[in-house]
């Protein structure tokens, strides 16, 4: 017996509608209308095995349109991936089940990426293709020969990042990547002609793309896309004409499927119109047994690439492991006698450029760092002398004009971190992690080891003015859940901070890194201090009345604010607390020996001071900034600000009297 | 003797590279090479009274290239502004002159918004766009009749904000939007070819923008380009082919001039290129007299349209003066009938319902209000009977449907606040404030009235899950200056919130709305308690040992706590905290006969718990989050992460002990 195409479409869409329904929430409108798309790439070209999900050299499918997300859990279970099983579709967006509202990598295998922040995934993808075509060109065809797919809609290209995505794939020419674009013409409030009349294949071509169209419900039409799509050097768009929750009499082609379950009795209408008399959640064997197969089409490959892989030269073969599974040496070369060399002989730098000296050693080191910049490279010291440019010519190159593209560039760092076998790290000025800020939360949600160079990190940059002088920004970055944000105080934490964040194999990590200059004040490098968070830099000489909590570039001051105060006859600790996170994870005992409950706690830092209470408590003191900054030379700001020991000290001894 | 127009762009190229060498700091390239192109703009066609900068009919010049603010200090200056005077200009950069290092609106007339985060300068242009045709078509072109001109760099063309406001543009075919592409094809990092190889004109084109190209160093083809933009009906991007940097020997084209002072030398040798023998500051008078001229060429025309606007009916002038200087009715009709209802008749809905029910009153009675929804008008509730859709088809429509694009509609709604005579609130889902941040932030230091409709504010949305749950935003955006972030508990505190957000003519509001029903915990509405940031909703029955803090739907459960903690004899007082920035304004025995410090402080808020400490102390207690959400019915997450009364009375009695 011959399962027909529309057979195994009409299993996704079954089990799309009876998960929403069994939900009464979620989204049945983009499976139901892309089930056919979806069937022809996972039943002919998707590369993927789903008894080995981790298969290094497997295509990458990416559901950019996350809502949509009973899509891709039908096409995994049907498939045969051990999760998401039947009881885990029954039990969809309830809690326990790995079927979230929206995918979750984390949650289940089969998921490359968690989607549903509109626009993020395709812009991921990217960085998948440009981790998969780097690391083509370093470990040659045999080992990496994939391609990134991708299902994206509406709203996907209307984002802004669309633009920044495309235009980041389109001039690095990623022809790994074919993006399936839902052409629905239906958003959650109606037509997409009610906020948009723009002529989406004229804007890809514009920007280095190839463009196919097809009927999205045709499986010979789709079948031709893709293999256009396939052979064209370019990435491509392939723009399917489809109708919004396909079957659903009555409200398929409307918004009245895309965001609602369809209703008990729609939900039989639709049965009965696709000639589909299985109960909910239950599918034909015939029909099971031929998704099945469809799981098993890319065995014979995966085991020809198990043999390649086994026949490659040992270094390459095990570099090439180590690397996809995201392994660091267990000491990294040249690292220790960079730090001995600060402690011989100690440098006044500023962070940025602490950062840059750091990776001067990391980069010569570990082939796996892929770096870049928003077009700040000069300003954010990205570029090391070991790192040439990746461009469509030269993909083995290892640093990335990003271009600007602050959001882009950090989606694509997710992607490439998900990808695996690279580590990405990427800067631009503090004060735009606002624009990234979503990219970063997903880096975070999915803890993907992805490093953000963030410099020019307070009002110590200066003449720039308050448009570039991130104020709320450290606070605002504390707050996100997963998330290491550093502040180094000198060249020395910055190096530590630089290792804790390699070695942050399970999140993202953040350096806020200071524009001016920062004298030398760590000599003891024995111990990575920075991995407590905080700890004690200098030790009260008199009666201790006082803990100065300091980061960056106000350690400095808290040092010699803390001069004064023993000349005063005030005993004063400074702490330096580069990293909140790190300190909270202390047991409680050395948390109260650095902040004791018997001294006046204050804190000192050029960003805004709510959130300084956590430590300070109620009572104590708080130098920062209550608003924003201005524009004059730095000492100029510290000054005006008050943010100097000659205007700190003094408030100081008024409060212990 | 004439004037030759080199000689008038040369004043504005010797400013520009003199303002940029005294401070050592700033952009030469930009003013230098788009100096041509401004002078045809302001000598020729810019309509704009230096004695009368604020003349509402004025055209609107946005300077999105904010970093090469000389540009616009040169032509306020030359064109007789007051400010800045030549000794602003000389202390450009520097603590005091207005002339900071990129535009600030809040201290120079004559600059229309703050620009250098790039993209959003022509972003909010297009906000700028939309109420002049929608002022035009309520007031007629009588009195409202101009036109918004952008100077762009290839930034503001790369980000990705540009997809979003060009796509809103096309779409709602802004005619009187002409942006003018400063085409250097230079960036920071050097050659744009590094990063893109995009073909810009064709995707303006796919967007429906008419294109024209013209020689930005030919005053007369920049000229005729301008005619041919002005007569076009959709809005029109003008391609000034430039050279960055034009004038300086040796470093013109090339990414050197961008952002740095040229250097003592480059500066003399380009005066000896240029022709220009003054010495620094200082410009002949007979160019100073021409500039001057310049200035006065719209005097007739303002002359004329304070004639008209003599002319017109009283009711409409007053209306028109009165929603110019942004000024609102003593008495908002039918808020207080309406407050009297819920106060006569309780009403359980979710605040974002509520806030619908605020606005059904609101902007019935507030023409100047214009509402929008980010592609979530069913979700977000912005939209109310008294609106009608804006479209290219009728600008007189209150409502804009943004599209799925959230930084722009933010962008857009500070061009509108900016542009003056209409108040902006638009809606998206509260976790994608991230996306729209860095105009939120823009919203904040312009303090421009722009307010936030931001709903699902919590795990309280349940099912879509963490990359839908909004965790760490409210106190992301609690720590940005000049932001009041509203967060109400009931259908009162929405409207009393809303009246607060009006009210605020001096910055931008945001609303924390549930997609969950909330009981109505109020019923006394004497008095607007949300003016307070926090207030004493239950008092203590018994001896008060405890005071629970909480925000928006976890007041219900401080309540139900209160309870719990009163029936085993433990006196709680129940204190909602809708405003944190509110209550910090209330004098010091207010807060403290609110929060005292003999009872446990205990805060109950579904967002992370850093930095409640401000309020609770380091001993204190807080309820909330520590990670992501998940995604489940809401039900089911408040009891997951141990949000309920009965999760929580036990611990704060154990604490007790």
């Amino acid at each position: 017996m011959t399962i027909s195409h529309n057979e195994l479409a009409n299993a996704i869409r079954a089990l799309s509608m009876d998960g929403v329904q069994a939900a009464n929430s979620g989204h049945p409108g983009m499976p139901m209308g892309m089930a056919d798309v979806a069937t022809v790439l996972f039943t002919r070209y998707l590369k993927f095995d789903p008894a080995d999900p981790k298969w290094p050299d497997r295509d990458r499918f990416v559901l950019s349109a996350g809502h949509g997300s009973m899509l891709i859990y039908a096409l995994l279970n049907l498939t045969g991936y051990a999760r998401p099983t039947m009881d885990d579709i029954r039990n969809f967006r309830q809690l326990g089940s790995p079927c979230a509202g929206h995918p979750e990598n984390f949650e289940l295998a089969g998921v490359e990426c968690t989607t549903g922040p509109l626009g993020q995934g395709l812009a991921m993808a990217v960085g998948m293709g440009v981790a998969e075509r780097h690391l083509n060109a370093v470990f040659g065809d045999d080992l990496v020969d994939h391609r990134i797919w991708v299902i994206a809609g509406d709203g996907c290209l209307m984002e802004g990042i669309n633009h920044e995505a495309i235009g980041l794939a389109g001039h690095l020419n990623l022809g790994r990547l074919i993006v399936l674009w839902d052409d629905n013409k239906i958003t959650i409030d109606g037509a997409v002609s009610l906020s948009s009349n723009e002529d989406i294949p004229a804007r890809y071509r514009a920007t280095g793309w190839h463009v196919v169209s097809c009927d999205g419900h045709d499986p010979v039409d789709i079948a031709r896309a893709m293999e256009e799509a396939m052979a064209d050097p370019r990435p491509s768009l392939v723009q399917c004409h489809t109708v919004i929750g396909k079957g659903a009499p009555g409200k398929e082609g409307t918004s009245a499927v895309h965001g609602a379950a369809l209703g008990a009795a729609t939900v039989s209408e639709t049965r009965v119109a696709l000639g589909w008399t299985s109960p909910a959640f239950e599918i034909p064997e015939a029909i099971a047994a031929e998704w099945r197969a469809a799981g098993q089409r890319s065995a014979e490959a995966h085991r020809a690439w198990d043999v390649r892989l086994k026949a490659s030269d040992a270094k390459v073969a095990a570099d090439f492991t180590s690397r996809m599974a995201g392994d660091l040496p267990a000491s990294i070369e040249g690292f220790d006698a960079y730090l001995a060399d600060l402690q011989a002989s100690p440098k006044t730098v500023a962070t940025r450029k602490a950062s840059e000296m750091a990776l001067e050693v990391l980069t010569a080191a570990l082939p796996e760092m892929i770096g870049g910049s928003a077009d700040l490279t000069g300003s954010n010291n990205t570029k090391t002398k070991s790192l040439s440019v990746l461009s469509r010519d030269d993909y083995a190159g290892r640093y990335v004009n990003y271009g600007i593209r602050e959001f882009g560039m950090s989606a694509a760092m997710n992607g490439m971190a998900l990808h695996g076998g690279v580590i990405p790290f990427g800067g631009t000025f503090m004060v735009f992690s606002d624009y990234a800020r979503p990219a970063i939360r997903l880096s975070a949600l999915q803890r993907a080891r992805v490093i953000y160079v963030m410099t020019h990190d307070s009002i110590g940059l200066g003449e720039d003015g308050p448009t570039h002088q991130p104020v709320e920004h450290l606070m605002s970055l504390r707050v996100m859940p997963n998330l290491s944000t550093f502040r180094p105080c000198d060249v020395v934490e910055t190096a530590e901070c630089w290792a804790l964040s390699l070695e942050n194999q399970d999140g993202p990590s953040l350096l806020a890194l200071s524009r001016q200059n920062l004298p030398q004040l760590r000599t003891d490098v024995s111990e990575n201090l920075c991995a407590k968070g905080a700890y004690r830099l200098v030790t009260a000489q008199a009666a201790r009345k006082v803990v100065l909590i300091a980061t960056g570039s106000e350690v400095e001051i808290a040092v010699n604010t803390a001069k004064a105060l023993e000349a005063q006859g005030v005993g004063a600790d400074v702490v330096s607390m580069p990293s909140w996170s790190h300190f909270d994870a202390q047991p409680e005992s050395y948390r109260n020996d650095v902040l004791p409950d018997d001294a006046l706690l204050v804190s000192i830092e050029a960003g805004i001071t709510m959130g300084w209470e956590r430590y300070t408590g109620r009572k104590g003191l708080n130098f920062g900034m209550t608003g924003f900054g201005a524009s004059a030379p730095a000492p100029d700001l510290y000054d005006h600000f008050g943010l100097t020991p000659e205007k700190i000290a003094p408030q100081i001894l008024a409060a212990l009297n």
